[in-house]
């Protein structure tokens, strides 16, 4: 079992990774003296795999529980959503001692995180991620949101959970495309900070995909201390540090958005986009040929795409300048100079982003 | 012109208390950096009063200006109201420069702000506080919130204003109701921390009732530098500091439920909580009846409701059970031990509590 500490002064928290760390939530909670009554918030099958047992383990360290079931599916990350969970935990938080558990992907982190932050101006809650994805990126550092109509989360919050307990054994329960999507994410860490953390995923990428209990715990371990130290030192991603978190994700999130959300999913669509920063980055000459055929690879490698099938260039230009990271009409990309290097460049001229998106698009997909 | 300042390190923040201080807006803004897009959250009233001379200074300082007018009633404060908003804020957030301004009591306040902490994880905004209520209390401090059918404020936050601008002028269109109710909040300031704020409202009642400029500037000058003394030391009221300002606020939060919130408006329930409140202090012997006959001789004087009518003590006790600042069942009132001198004090036996409200029932009352 390893820990990783999150250092935020009285918000400070930790992030325990290991196999059947959910065996000692009890514990943990108690020690965090964080309220008698545990509200449950997780989607339908991770509730029919493992929500037996979580009731059992809380139940039996003196918590009550209430489940709340939501789609696990984009579109529950909504207004209407929040709402009538935060009317719900009203009419559960009779003895005024109630928190939130967060069991599910990144739907329900993000969901649970903003509903409570603004439920009696915030109450405690901790994050149980199930899916690869929502354990190295999106259960830490405290980014909860919905979306509206016009955007991804638009509407959320800075607020940070009191623990972060990553399950290695809930993993096995995922299907290969999501744990590849996840590992777009690790691919990410390697490419942006960690040079060391890339060779690995290079040489060892048989016993990741096989999900060997000990390298999958490696990755986590050092993509969760990556992600720990940025958050440490930029909580509300104004000091520019978490801004390189964003590598791949400018255009990657286009891609997502212009396919509906349902032709990529976030990891496959930000394997796109990092290909696309990198193409950028060597069409730049701030890496060269070889760096750049070296992520491509490793992308491969990994079953992600490395093509763009069935979205239209124009769709993915118009969904790229929707994106809120867009500042006025100003873009701004995270690049590399090196695999572990990034640089944050501004205003790059329309046609490279346009060259680079076409270069990858596939021989089949309309133009 | 004076400026009270609330600090809070970065979120740090100047109140601005003036006679026409509306027309330095412009000014103000610009030194703040706040943004190029002003969407103004007001009610119909004030919008119709004061809307045409915001607008021009606000498009006179290079603004673009979009209105959004609300019904100045509790109901305003919903989820369903801050949902309307946020969508309509994302279609004007074309040039992603937005800021907000609250215009109005503090309904506006208070909706205004929650919705400015929300909105793409907060975006600023600023408090134009148009009520006595407001400018002296709930513009000040960041508490943010909306209502819940199972109670007030069950959902908000904690998210300070970029400034406070108190224009005195805006006060002469309310009509008397109103005033009082405000200075129901001002009798509070002087009880809980000031005996000198205290007796300058004893003798210069004729002059703060006639509204005259000096006297108004003084007495909301007083009452700013206490509120924003006791938030830049409890910004997230967790420290036991802002808790005094509670006073009154237990039993006067029922008083007003129990009225649905139309018997009595909130500085009138306050008015009678704090005479409660002083009631339950005299017969624990935390202060003597001379003091307790002064307090109730100023909120007369103000014309401030020292009975309670139309409403039966068990309604106001089911109520006051109802209180978010329970925690479990234990009750905490904020007394004093003085003029100017609070105590905390836990547990009050409920017989007590009921003698003090039926004390206050009128003879007309139901019981």
């Amino acid at each position: 079992m390893h820990t990783v500490k999150v250092n935020l002064n009285k918000r400070s928290y930790k992030v325990i990774i290991g196999f059947n760390t959910i065996n000692l939530l009890g514990q943990f909670l108690n020690k965090l003296n964080i309220g008698f009554d545990a509200y449950v918030i997780t989607d339908y099958a991770i509730k029919n795999k493992y929500g037996k047992i979580l009731d059992k383990i809380l139940r039996q360290s003196g918590f009550t529980v209430k489940f709340k079931n939501i789609p696990d599916r984009e579109n529950s990350k909504s207004l209407e959503m929040s709402f009538s969970i935060l009317k719900d935990i009203a009419h559960y938080d009779f003895r005024r001692r109630i928190f939130i558990i967060a069991f599910g992907g990144g739907v329900v982190g993000d969901l649970a995180g903003f509903v409570a932050s603004v439920y009696k101006r915030g109450i405690p809650y901790i994050q149980i991620p199930t899916t690869l994805l929502a354990q190295v990126d999106s259960s830490i550092g405290g980014k909860t949101g919905v979306d509206l109509p016009e955007g991804k989360n638009l509407v959320g919050s800075f607020y940070q959970p009191r623990i972060v307990l990553i399950d290695i054994k809930l993993l096995y329960s995922l299907n290969q495309r999501q744990i590849r999507s996840g590992l777009a994410e690790v691919i990410k860490y390697g490419i942006i900070k960690d040079k060391g953390l890339f060779s690995y995923l290079e040489t060892k990428n048989r016993d990741i995909l096989a999900l060997d209990e000990k390298f999958l715990e490696n990755i986590i371990k050092r993509s969760t201390q990556i992600k720990a130290s940025l958050v440490s030192i930029d909580e509300r991603d104004n000091k520019g540090f978490r801004t390189i978190l964003n590598f791949g994700h400018t255009v990657g999130h286009a891609i997502e958005a212009a396919g509906n959300y349902r032709i990529y999913n976030h990891g496959e669509a930000i394997a796109l986009g990092m290909l696309i920063a990198s193409d950028i980055s060597r069409r730049l000459r701030l890496i060269n040929h070889a760096t750049f055929e070296r992520i491509e690879k490793l992308i491969r490698i990994f079953g992600l795409p490395v093509k763009i099938e069935s979205i239209s260039l124009s769709d993915i230009i118009n969904a790229h300048y929707r994106d809120k990271k867009f500042i006025g009409k100003i873009n701004r990309f995270v690049l590399i100079a090196d695999i572990g290097k990034t640089k944050i460049v501004d205003n790059i001229p329309l046609d490279i982003i346009k060259e680079s998106v076409k270069n990858r698009l596939s021989n089949i997909t309309p133009t």
